[in-house]
């Protein structure tokens, strides 16, 4: 790997027109709304607001046509929140699709980041 | 084309790390600067304001690590804006590398487009 290289990526939006965009920072908190079973904790996992978090969620839900987390109020356990089998598809189709287009663009990517290391020593 | 398709697209930034990112919106306004031979009149030409564009070229030349503009004061044709040997080469990489990536992703993307079209119906 070239030098300088390790930290450089791609940052992978799906656009999905109608300025309905899902890209890393919504599947993180899908993803971590699943891991702590909670929009509260999961939030929290990612030092974002709550009020952040659920306007994201509520976001993604009108993204999607269809909710992508479901929540119960009370009961045993407190109640806690839920992905949707759509929501677990969207992080599955999204990494998929992330991870393609990075291998895909990865020596793009090198040669890239080479030639702006060159600019250093210039 | 599945229907609702259209629109659909990948929005990719190069995160060089160190919070230095190089997106489609730098993109624009380095191929709009060199269109118009002005920073001024590729950011009108975007809509963008004079200030923005200019710290957007600042962000650049620091991202780079070396000047992606060239300006001239003054003198025949009341100077202008030139782009450089290394920001031709960015927009072209850049460029590259979406096109591959997008292509690469294409697939995933229009199957999980199909999937949250169904949504619609339930």
């Amino acid at each position: 790997m070239t030098e300088g290289t390790e930290g450089a990526r791609l940052w992978i939006k799906v656009d999905l027109g109608g300025g309905r965009q899902i890209g890393p920072g919504k599947i993180a908190l899908l993803k971590a709304i699943e891991q702590e079973r909670s929009i509260a904790a999961g939030a929290r996992a990612l030092s974002m607001s709550y009020r952040r978090a659920w306007l994201l969620v509520d976001e993604l839900n009108r993204d999607l046509g269809a909710p992508a987390v479901e929540t119960s109020i009370g009961g045993r356990g407190r109640g806690g929140a839920r992905l949707t089998p759509l929501a677990q598809e969207l992080i599955a189709a999204f990494e998929a699709l992330s991870e393609r287009a990075e291998t895909a663009a990865r020596p793009d990517l090198e040669r890239l980041i080479a030639r702006l290391g060159r600019t250093d020593q210039t």
